[in-house]
This record gives structure tokens, sequence and C-alpha cells, in this order.
């Protein structure tokens, strides 16, 4: 079982035949499965999750991507979601039985396969081939306004495809990054401040564990206190010992979790260490689940 | 996603040219995925083990069934497995996304089709007619040699076919039973009798939980006694409830639980129960999990 997801950001969300026809070149030869869709008219733009095997992935990428850039103009592109190019961002994500070096490959064919097309492109995250490139954020600074500028200056220049600055698409970056894992733990306790120390206590910036990103709030409807997470790498810094280290946390203030909430898409790899971790069934594999064969 | 499981036990383990010719009737239309396959030599048995949906386990099944009955001749039988048909037993278990009442009725259309074809049949555990007939071992006391003679007898009139006994097919027993979990726990002990208490605390026959059957044995290699259980509804009494009550019960005799094993395969809801009880995730769902969109 080999797959890979993809997160394709489009600068399109207004107009639906646009965006129905660049879904449409996705889903034409049925060889991956979306996921997840969403357009959004005030952003302007439209994303579009599927998984499949790599290589299916990669065709139906280049399809995605060739529909968008022959039908989006961004000359014309208006959004409030920060953007620089008719294909924006495209993610690689590898789900399972795919290292992230061969994810790497498919990002970085993809990138020259646009490139080839006549679309300057940039490689970020774990494709990344200089080190200022590695966050998106820093790549698409000053957006597609600030895009033919940034592009004279030497630090610049694109990874794949024209050096110079190409009004009608703009530029694409597409990269690898590992599963995000949206995870929030919620505290028997309307004291913000203790969220806030357990925050700090498990993420990465403040001394915690390496994979961890977290910040305390307070949540109306309970009226509790929640530790809000993003677990990016599930594999070094997995589920449990996250919860674990929460609870033995919030012990300290007499307080214990009352629920917790896993937000959104979850690989069954994550779930592979939790059996592991809980039940102490330390050689546990996802193969031994009946429903596994069937993929 | 519906998913049933069909283990087809038949009387041929010797003969491998039979053996493939039943495997490829089962294969042939590549409609269902087979999960395991045994045959043995000594007990003159075969089992295959394969999932599919639910129309085309019934589907697949027929055609199995048919190329055994046609190829198998009970007169010649001999093996060390208790057995008294061509095709002995037939388990249909609802894997994901199918009620036992459904189930049922797979069973029933399969034993009816079976009937038509001069195969006696008896339903057994959930999709039992009678109240007689809900245990294998009751059905099959006797087994083939003593089958003439049990079908005289009133109360062992089969439910589908012939009323007199098939000499070459012998009969065939088909019924629903829910997945069964086989989980052991080791105890960082070699006291025997701890785990003889332990397994007497869990188990439903003095007074533990309904649906787990446990012993307690001394394993060799490690040292150390284990509580050996099916569970045999996860759904009512699922893993990590019976998981904690032995950490309990060890507890009072100062031992910790040093690992478990999960044996052989475990459906995807199961794992289910186990993400929400420990994570706290109260509302997880495997439709969560991202592999699953590929089934």
């Amino acid at each position: 079982m080999r797959v890979l997801l993809s997160e394709v950001n489009i600068s399109e969300g207004k107009n639906d035949e646009v965006v129905e026809k660049v879904k449409a070149a996705l889903l034409i030869n049925n060889d991956v499965k979306m996921i997840d869709f969403n357009s959004d008219k005030d952003h302007n733009r439209s994303v579009f999750t599927y998984i499949g095997e790599p290589e299916k992935v990669l065709e139906a990428t280049k399809r995605l991507a060739d529909k968008a850039i022959e039908l989006i103009d961004m000359t014309k592109h208006e959004g409030s979601h920060p953007r620089m190019g008719a294909v924006d961002v495209v993610p690689f994500v590898p789900v399972e039985g795919i290292e992230i070096s061969e994810a790497v490959e498919i990002a970085r064919e993809f990138g020259k396969y646009m490139g080839s097309k006549g679309v300057p492109v940039y490689f970020y995250e774990d494709a990344a081939v200089k080190p200022n490139r590695k966050s998106l954020v820093d790549i698409r600074k000053g957006e597609y306004e600030g895009l033919a500028e940034k592009m004279k200056k030497a630090e610049w220049i694109p990874d794949e495809g024209p050096k110079e600055f190409v009004p009608k698409s703009g530029a694409l970056v597409t990269g690898v990054r590992f599963p995000l894992i949206a995870f929030n733990v919620n505290l028997r306790t309307n004291e913000l401040e203790i969220a806030n120390q357990i925050a700090k206590a498990v993420r990465n910036i403040s001394g915690g564990f390496r994979f961890v990103r977290a910040i305390g709030l307070h949540i109306t409807e309970k009226d509790m206190v929640q530790v809000s997470m993003n677990l990016i790498n599930y594999s070094k810094t997995p589920i449990p010992r996250v919860m674990e280290a929460i609870r033995c946390e919030a012990a300290r203030y007499g307080i214990l979790i009352s629920s917790a909430e896993l937000v959104g898409p979850v690989p069954l790899l994550a779930i592979e260490e939790v059996v592991r971790h809980y039940l102490q069934v330390h050689d546990f594999s996802i193969k031994q689940i009946i429903e596994t064969n069937l993929i």
C-alpha cells in the first residue's frame, strides 16, 4: 500500500465554471480519490485534497495544474488570501508506504514539468533546494504584486521555469511536508493560565517536544480551557506521548483531561502508534487490520 | 464501506489439485480479496478467508462451494479434524458497515442455494433457526460417520435441502458470528496462580465481562505468565476496558503488564474504540483515517 496526498491551492474561488473545469481535469481518469474540496469566494481560492498511488497523484496533479494555468489569469485576480500564482501552492504529503525522499522526487518532477510549461517554480519545505526557501511564508512574502521585483533579486531566481516574471500565471510553489495532525486537549478548568503553562511545557519553541506547536485557548461554549496543538511529525513525536505529558502536567494543578479532539484527516500510521502505546502491543501493525487488505 | 468476511472450511487438504481448483473458483471473478488461506494434510482440511462487499462475498462463496461439492467425495474422507461435510462450515462475519441481521440474510440465502443443489444444510450461531442449533459443536456431534442416523431424529432434520443423508456431500453448516479478537496480556511475574486469578476476574463464566473467554498460561520462553483471551464481541466488551481491568487486578499483586499481543486480523472498528478510550476523543470515527477513503 503506497499512498501520497496532494493538496493543490488554486487562485480561483469565484468563477464556479472555471473551478468545475479544473476539478473535472483532476478527476477525469478516476486514478485518484478526492477526499476534500474547499472553494472560498472571499479568498478567491479553491483547495483540492486527493490521495492515490504516488505516480497517479503526480499525473493527476499535472492535469489539474495544466487546466488551472490555462484558465486563470492572475492579472485579474483579487482575493483576501495571500497568493503569488494561478496554481499557488502544491504540497505533496507522504501518507503511507512512501518515504519523504520519494515524495521529494515527485515534487521535483512536478516542478520541472510546470517549469517546462512556462511557469516559474519554487521548491519549499522538504523539497527546498536553497535554505532560504524552506518556509512558504518567506517565498510568498510580497505576494503576486511584488513578484516581478522580487524575481530580479539573485536570491529569488526560480528553481525551475522562466527566470522572468510571467504576468498570467505568476509563480508556483511546490514541495513536501509531513502529515500534520490537529490535536486539542480539553481540561476540566476555566483557568486559561493553566492551559498556557501546559502548552509552554509541551511545545518545541519553549523546551517541549520537537514536533509540537501549541497554544492555550478558552473554549466559551464549554467554559473550559484547551491545549490546542499541531503535531507536525507524528512519527517522531507520537500522539500518546504528548497526551500523557499533558495529563502529567495537568495533574500538578489537580486537573484532569475532560476530552480531546482529533480535527480532520489522520493517517492510519498515527493510529498504529496509539494502539502500540496504550495496549502495549509493541509489534502491532496496521497490516493486521482486516480492511487494509482492501486498499 | 460495507465489508463482509467469509471463512469457508472444506474437507480436502491432501489433494492439492482439488484445493487449487476450489481456490480458482473462488478467485476467478476477482470480486473478493483472500486475506488468509490454510491447508492441512493431517486434518485433510482447507480454510479460505476472504472479504468484500456482502453481495460479492455471497456470489464468491456459492462458486467456491459448488466446486468443492463437485470435487470432494466424503465417503472417501479421512482426517483428524471434526467434520460432517465436503463444505463443512461457512461462517459469515460482519466486519464493517453491515448489521448482523443483514449477514444472517446472506447466510440464509447461501443455505437455501446449497439446499437447492442437494446438500443438507444447518444454520448455526446468529443464523440459527432452532435453539438447539446455536452451537457448531452440538450440530457436528457424531461427525460425518454418525450423520445418517442423526438425520433420522426429528430434532436434526436439516434447515434446508434434502431430509435424507447424502453420502457424497454430507451436511453443511452455515451461519453468522461476530469477529473474534485474540488478545493476550503478559504479566511481569512467573506466578501462574496470578494469571489464573485475573483470567477468572475478567471472563464471563466466572463473573467477568460478558464477551470475554480467558485462561491463565505460563509462557516458557519469557518465563512470564499470560492472560490469554478471546474477545467475542469487541463492540460490547471493548479491548481497552478489558486491558484496564487486567491492569487493575494485577496491581493488587504489585505486578505490571509487560506487553500484550493482538493475534491475527483485527477489524478497524475495534481500533476506533482504542483511540476513543485512551485519547478521550469521544467522537473519533474511522472515517477520519485518510486511507479509509480508498476502500
